[in-house]
């Protein structure tokens, strides 16, 4: 079974920062230090787009295609730092500069922090001059959440949408609400409902918003209008039903969007490209897909009434 | 929950004939009468295709599009009967005439007589003129399994390719080794293992056939060079993994795969498009599928040293 190898990889990684004695800073350490460096032919440097602090990373074959990638880490760990390699090789698949933001983390800086931030990202890159067709919206685990709450917060105010969107292993639904949560509770060697809790806990203390909140879990949202998206996830993860309910309400919306499921791969196997040949599988249709669509405009839907945050599960 | 109403609409057709004290005949017979009646303007005829027996339907939206469909049943029971609606559902969504082989089950006739029809209902069909163009091949359970072993029986033997092919809750692993067998145990309403367990040996029993064999479990055959495909399947399903792991290894690959999985659908929940709002949707999915690749010519690739039967799991 390829099961018991990507496991044991999974866990060997995870099991340097995810102890039951980790801290929020060691953890943000150690989840940084797990991740491979990138190559070396990749340029990692440092930048900032709508104010918000970040990193862009291109290779030589970076064309004229900008991905902006939001990273994992259940918005309280994960930086531009920690996904420098897969940045690296989501550029050379797809063809793109990459820009990983920095954007506020929990629980310092509760919900809807990230998303604001996410806001400001999208916008500065097109006012520095990236056309909209020209543009690619991505996320892994809480990332992905987060750009596609973006893509709803935009399509609702009638901003330029970007060409495409790809999501790995997307958590949007902080309810935990999923049927993998339980059913592929016995399969997933990293991730569990209790370590989601804590996470969706941290992000949304203090706040008073409801995990049934719109802006931290955009799967309960109309998914109409948006771009084509790719939502890849593996088997054996609790965070399944996750990528499988996104894609069935965005069909269902009469949208464009197409599921990957990684037989038995674990959550965001793409960030073990180096290890896992399924994992390096992944990016390349990753870049197939960015390069199929780049370059498209897709045209902004008039606002809809309630906008962002209006609840209609 | 989703998942109750669709349970219960699940569990009560199929209590009407999957009792413990039911026959094989007593499951055909049931099987068929669970199924819903065609619609008023759907036309039901006799038909013969490669001297297989067989209905041929069509309703008023039918165009020149040939859907040739192998219906579920465990390679034991189901017939052109079970299956006139939604034939009649897929001929009005994907403007095609569908024809429902009645290829010869098992236990009377054990495997591969069915791969053998299947194949003898391709060549007839292109033989009464129907350019392979204009022909998609389909199926769903065992028919899906069956429908892939077709495609890769054709390409092994460079032969005239169907334009696409879309599977529903296919059945393409005799030995029952997808992780959602035990996954999705808890949450199927229809099928276990148990049940399938009966269906492989009643196909199998006495050819001295393995469940490994690429005839019968397509699932580990090189799937590579065949049409696009289009795989749906329900969340709430034993054989989820089925369709996971087909699209996995066509895109792995390097071909065109879609998988759109029905979040807390049951085992072939397009059969009850007439109850089911989700199954009704999953139907357009294929009416649109098809008509988007309807007409395009798939090139046959060189035959393959092996061919049909030649192991290599």
């Amino acid at each position: 079974m390829v099961s018991q190898q990507v496991n044991g990889i999974g866990r060997a990684a995870y099991g340097l920062w995810l102890t039951p004695e980790a801290t929020i800073e060691s953890m943000r350490t150690g989840f940084d230090g797990m991740c491979p460096e990138p190559p070396a032919d990749a340029v990692v440097a440092e930048g900032r787009v709508g104010d918000v602090p970040g990193k862009w990373v291109s290779v030589p074959e970076s064309g004229s295609t900008v991905v902006v990638h939001f990273h994992a880490g259940g918005y309280l760990i994960g930086s531009s730092t920690s996904h420098r390699d897969m940045a690296a090789r989501i550029a050379r698949a797809a063809g793109a500069r990459v820009f990983l933001p920095d954007y506020r983390l929990a629980p310092e800086n509760p919900a809807p922090a990230a998303l604001e931030d996410a806001l400001a990202v999208h916008h500065g890159v097109l006012a520095d001059g990236t056309a909209p067709a020209d543009l690619v919206v991505s996320g892994d685990s809480a990332g992905g959440g987060l750009a596609l709450s973006l893509l709803v917060s935009l399509r609702d105010a009638a901003a330029p949408l970007p060409a495409a969107a790809f999501l790995c292993s997307p958590w949007a639904d902080l309810t935990l609400s999923g049927d993998s949560m339980e059913g592929r509770a016995a399969a997933d060697p990293l991730v569990s409902r209790e370590v989601l809790q804590g996470m969706a806990d941290g992000y949304l203390g203090g706040t008073g918003i409801p995990a049934t909140d719109l802006r931290v879990s955009p799967l309960f949202a109309d998914l109409s209008g948006l771009p084509p998206l790719l939502v890849q996830a593996g088997t054996s993860e609790v965070l399944e039903d996750d990528a499988v309910r996104i894609v069935d309400r965005v069909l269902t919306a009469r949208g464009d969007a197409t599921l990957q499921l990684g037989y038995e791969m674990v959550h965001v196997y793409q960030m073990f490209a180096d290890r896992i040949p399924e994992a390096a599988d992944a990016i390349e249709r990753i870049g197939a897909f960015v390069r199929a669509h780049a370059g498209r405009t897709v045209p902004a839907v008039p606002a809809a009434p309630g906008g962002v945050g209006a609840m209609q599960i």
